[in-house]
């Protein structure tokens, strides 16, 4: 296989973008990645999207798309795997790129989630979950993470503040990033007293709906090496499923696919956890970021609560957790998402972050998943 | 990149298969591939499937999938590209295993269409076109290429008795097919006498809606070499886009995603479409055969429809298209058919497609289509 590097990444601000239609904030993300990458032409183009059928109405997504950005006839493939369709996308390109078919591919994620009623909303991302065994009995995911939360809660002692301070964390650095949804800061008191939404879930512990996309353009290494950017290599990926209905799982704790995806992305890059500079991670919700925590191994198996309080996750800790604000405050296009890390991860390898920007970064992982854990995709990217 | 060879074949009967869910069908589809193969274990799966999500209701599907089948962790992919999500699933799978990321790849196709209404399938289908330029104005499938039809006629004298002659040939091949949702002959002037959906396109013009899956194993070819069973390799891919609205194309009488995915499949596997003893290909409507016999070069253009009628195409011609019975008798499936066309391919290349048996076929194409050809998947099959 081919060494495959990031040449170009590109996302524009996210929120309710009611004047914008998918293909139009597609269309903008894509030519900012296209831009940057500074090349003509782009040999294909791998579309992650959740459910752009029960959202607008329109699937055959890819070539929609490609035909939007005035790319026709390049091939052009849409993945999906629920919230983590973006990081799908991310390793299709990869692979295509890596097998030596394509030189130049266009990696894009997009969901365009507020042209439908909060219920129909609600419906469309139940779909992540298994219906005829979770979501036609009434369970949505507030109320399955919120299963997750409770059970966490009473094996590890996680409290409540603790899932608060992930969103307060999240919001900290989202207020740096100029293109989250929500770049604002928010205080633990203020979580702890929104609106319940699932016990013990507020609404602040939530990710909201968004409409967004995010794009990177993927080469060679060898070619990328001849450009004049940083060259930012991915070195590792990893994909892992796991059973989607809660009831199936050994451990409503623990999120086996993270695990998996991110042992195999780890070996493959030949790096070990703390090799990582900075982790843009999951945080649907907050008990998922504190999961997740554990599951890439920053914390021991019950103590992510505990991390997150001590500081280990926050920007200027030893492990920095979601410097561009996560789900939480840059907002969850949920197809975008996956692709989103990458930009991040590539400007902070860059040092192009800004305000945010993680001083020394050369090495970074990505953790995307879909559902409550049913899908999971883990990369590693370095700066040569 | 690795030589890739097609090592297992699985596909139950096609229908309205009221009693079975999604996820059992495509089970039965690859426990049949699996056990075809002789593997123990898979590495990977690729799941086309159109729009779940507007059939019933489930997104997340390939992590459902491999959960359904007891192979979860395997990495679980789902591609959709409209009707030629199937050949991007094997394209996808093809391309994972050529990179050497992967050995044993489960590549399957599934739509469960039947438990909808009919305007709500009607509307699901819509999808594939574009919907702000086409659906949303009232267009619909059978009307979309009732205009490729009518313009075709005008121009090149294409006749109504030879449209019928499409739908006669296939399921004269269909009848041969046990596994074909309609296995029974008809004759021209019953398509010419039925009812009529969207002039000139008649009831038994269109493919029906069907509730199906069909599954292949994938590996590299020098894995094959140590089987029992003959070596099919895959030695072309060819994958190209177009754009869905009907209104930006040059010439609405000519498949130009399928001329050009056709040419970059057969230069892949340094054939010319002479070489060819077989072809499976996207009759969705009868006027899409036509035009695809075009487009493929197997008549020159505007000649399709005397093709039909001189027997080139039918199964004791010079070139056989569709000995399955094709979409229109075998069914449409709209996620399965481009799986089920490899399945069909590798059927008659091993000798083993009974008494619709192509004598001597050592090398097939198929070609599957999405939309009114915004997508086109060409992939060439041969025997070692």
């Amino acid at each position: 296989m081919r060494d495959v590097a990031v040449i170009g990444v590109g996302m524009t601000k996210w929120g309710e973008l009611w004047e914008k239609s998918l293909r139009s904030i597609f269309v903008e993300s894509a030519l900012l990645a296209i831009q940057d990458a500074g090349v003509e032409k782009i040999d294909s183009m791998v579309v992650g999207c959740m459910s752009s059928g029960l959202f607008i109405g329109q699937e055959h997504l890819a070539s929609l798309l490609s035909d939007s950005l005035a790319r026709n006839p390049v091939p052009a493939t849409r993945v999906e795997s629920a919230c983590s369709s973006g990081g799908l996308a991310l390793r299709q390109g990869f692979i295509e790129v890596a097998s030596g078919l394509s030189d130049v591919v266009l990696v894009g994620g997009v969901e365009k989630m507020t042209d439908v009623t909060g219920s129909e909303a609600t419906y469309a991302l139940g779909t992540a979950a298994d219906q005829e065994y979770e979501g036609y009995h009434g369970l949505t995911f507030p109320g399955l993470y919120a299963m997750m939360a409770v059970a966490h809660m009473n094996r590890y002692g996680t409290t409540r503040d603790q899932l608060s301070m992930v969103a307060v964390k999240n919001h900290d650095n989202g207020s740096k990033n100029p293109l989250a949804q929500f770049p604002s800061r928010i205080s633990v008191e203020a979580v702890n007293n929104s609106v319940q939404v699932a016990d013990p879930l507020r609404i602040l512990d939530c990710s909201p709906i968004t409409d967004g996309a995010a794009a990177v353009i993927l080469c060679p290494a060898d070619m990328a090496a001849k450009m004049k950017k940083p060259v930012i290599r991915i070195t590792g990926t990893g994909h892992a499923s796991d059973t989607i209905a809660l009831s199936s799982r050994k451990d409503i704790t623990w999120l086996e696919s993270t695990a998996l995806a991110a042992r195999k992305a780890l070996a493959m890059a030949g790096r070990k956890i703390e090799d990582i500079h900075l982790f843009e991670v999951h945080d649907c919700f907050t008990i998922a970021e504190i999961m997740i925590t554990e599951a890439l191994g920053l914390a021991e198996r019950g103590r992510g609560g505990r991390a997150v309080e001590e500081g280990l996750t926050s920007i200027k800790g030893k492990h920095p957790v979601n410097p561009s604000g996560g789900l939480k405050a840059k907002g969850h296009p949920v197809g975008a998402t996956g692709v989103a890390q990458a930009v991040e991860v590539v400007k902070q390898l860059r040092g192009e972050a800004g305000d945010r920007q993680i001083k020394g970064a050369r090495c970074g992982l990505t953790q995307n998943m879909g559902g409550t854990g049913g899908s999971a995709l883990v990369h590693v990217f370095e700066r040569e």
